[in-house]
């Protein structure tokens, strides 16, 4: 390869490691049971919002995160809502959300009533920078009767999401600072995260309540689905009640003593999960894998580095990222472009939140740190067969 | 027989239609494609919100219901807010809703930021009484603006809910006129009524827009699933994005300019919703042979009667219905007692939704009507197979 750009020497060095053939962001992988079960599910005819796979997928959900409790929910962005309100948000509360995220954390804090506050990132995790949010919150916001009060807008700050970014989790210990200090609830946004540990303890069973996705793009998939993560009992009665339209138990009445919601996941989807659940380890080792042969294959080139995962912390590796040099950050584009015309499929991070549409007049830090991650973050193919020794 | 009590009565109607073996009240059947189309998805790594099962199964729903435009969504009660937000209800505005319903129609009007308005409904289709609910508003309302507003509380009434009880079509000419004459919006809720006609339009493709659903317990089941109908290309297309979290089409960006939803209906969900549409033609004869069992069935029973379809219409019979008379309605309780106890799946209606504890507070009309089929009305044994020749 005489020609030596920074676009070449990427493809290279992914195409040392996934081959040459056209090779997508990430796709799922079904070698274990699926099939079985979704016959087994079919054949029972119990398909929907009543059957054994929900039951078992959530009690696999527990063994696998060590969560006490574990509600399976139509999709991720549904289990975040739910979580929030359970967290007390409610019409009006500002809940502060990471600006590098995906729509849907602002999205589940707007449909519980509340309001992002968009706070900034750090470079060692490409999440929350708890140190500088203590530091914003000392300024801009008073604790009045157990409440953390925005100063210059009046409203409750409530919560705080704190989204493990493409797997790698976030500096819990600096937040539960934070949240400790300023009287907020930890909401975690573990949809990317399955699989990874802070300090030991599975993402998302930290915070007073945590969630995860099996969309179709995640480590494991149930076609469409989410979970709702606590080791508080009440919440976890409240979370199944209202996720299941708040019906009150009788043999044949249907009477609802709440706004509850239809957020079941269909037994079906469960059945899906219960199968790829089984296969979490081996498809997080070979993530791990994956990262390590990237590594090696990146070595030589200069101007970026692939993301590790944090101090302190297990990733799953969901999605392999690369951070440009900010020399070279003006050519992000140029490597987007040429990668997907070479049939590698990567991505650019998210556009930030704040600068969305419906979410550009939201109270905001600043965020130098988040608008530079933003220019600079590639993400590439990702998926555990891309690992080799999966398949054959 | 020597024993003769209503129950009795009941008892051997039903056990001469359906047989003396334990049955439920609604049970899905796959006899068709299912397994097949599963396979397929799962063969094709496509389980989620990308694939091609969800554009036939929208394709499969407009040639279905005639309607010629059809969003496929993760559940019924998810497509209604959304319909409701997109035929303008917002914060504050009220809804006129059947007392007479299950409580995701009141729950979607709250999603959506308004309020429900409970009205009357008529004992010949179990729905709204178009007649009354005129009456009604030229007392309460005012038309100001091009708006109906209630005079009482000042609030804007934006639109009506027709929601088609256990399969059977509402007076819609009736509505209409209501619709014309108080400027409201007509959203369907047809969550029951796949293949029910009225006038020979499907129930759903009459209003602005309407809902089905695929529940687990409805005609066909997609899991959990729904969908919108329109005949409105604006809306359709705007029902689509909003559905789809509001992303703008790019290769590779992540933009949103909307507050939008993840309430995309999962593809392998929408593979299981093709195999049972294709079968929908056979399972409503099945359902409507069963009507035709229970009516000579029950010829021998006073004291109560069947459901049938209103006139002008064609009724899917999703469940199928005992009316008490008034003087028997005092032995509701034992009947569904005495059934349930002897194996026959049995229930009453949804309890009247301006008596639920979150809308005990709500606007609402005299209900006398409502109330008195709350107390008579009793759902049997309703599944396609118990009418025989569907399966061996």
């Amino acid at each position: 390869m005489t020609n030596n750009s920074l676009e070449d020497q990427i493809v290279k060095a992914i195409s040392s490691v996934v081959g040459d053939a056209p090779v997508s962001l990430h796709e799922p992988l079904f070698i274990g049971n699926e099939w079985n079960y979704l016959k087994d599910c079919l054949d029972s005819t119990y398909v929907s919002s009543v059957g054994t796979y929900v039951d078992k997928f959530e009690e696999a959900l527990k063994n696998c995160t060590g969560a006490k409790y574990a509600i399976a929910v139509v999709n991720g962005t549904s289990a975040l809502q739910m979580s929030l309100q359970l967290a007390g948000v409610s019409f009006d509360c500002e809940v502060l959300v990471p600006a590098l995220s995906f729509v849907a954390t602002a999205n589940a804090v707007t449909y519980a009533g509340g309001i992002p506050h968009f706070v900034e990132c750090e470079e060692s995790t490409l999440g929350i920078d708890a140190d500088r949010l203590m530091n914003y919150l000392a300024d801009i916001s008073v604790v009045e009767g157990g409440q953390c009060i925005n100063r210059s807008t009046g409203r409750v700050i409530k919560s705080v999401v704190p989204m493990h970014t493409f797997g790698h989790p976030v500096n819990m210990k600096g937040l539960m600072n934070v949240a400790k200090t300023h009287k907020l609830s930890i909401v975690e946004d573990a949809a990317e995260s399955l699989g990874s540990a802070y300090a030991g303890r599975h993402t998302g069973t930290i915070g007073l309540l945590g969630i995860l996705s099996f969309n179709g793009n995640k480590t494991i998939t149930t076609g469409g689905g989410g979970a709702i993560l606590t080791n508080d009992s009440e919440l976890a009665s409240l979370a199944k009640h209202l996720t299941t339209t708040a019906k009150i138990n009788h043999d044949w009445e249907f009477s609802h003593d709440r706004v509850g919601y239809n957020f079941r996941l269909p037994n079906i989807n469960a059945a899906l999960g219960c199968a790829q659940l089984e296969q979490l380890p081996k498809f997080i080792e070979a993530k791990r894998s994956l990262f390590a042969q990237y590594k090696r294959a990146f070595a030589g080139v200069d101007q970026l580095r692939l993301v590790a995962e944090p101090e302190n912390s297990y990733s799953n590796y969901w999605l392999q990222t690369l951070l440009l040099s900010e020399s070279v950050e003006n050519r992000r584009d140029d490597i987007l472009s040429e990668t997907n015309r070479r049939g590698i499929q990567t991505r650019p991070s998210w556009n930030l939140l704040h600068t969305l549409k419906p979410y550009k007049d939201c109270p905001r830090m600043d965020l130098p740190v988040a608008e530079s991650l933003q220019r600079r973050i590639i993400n590439i193919p990702s998926s555990s067969q891309l690992a080799g020794g999966l398949v054959d």
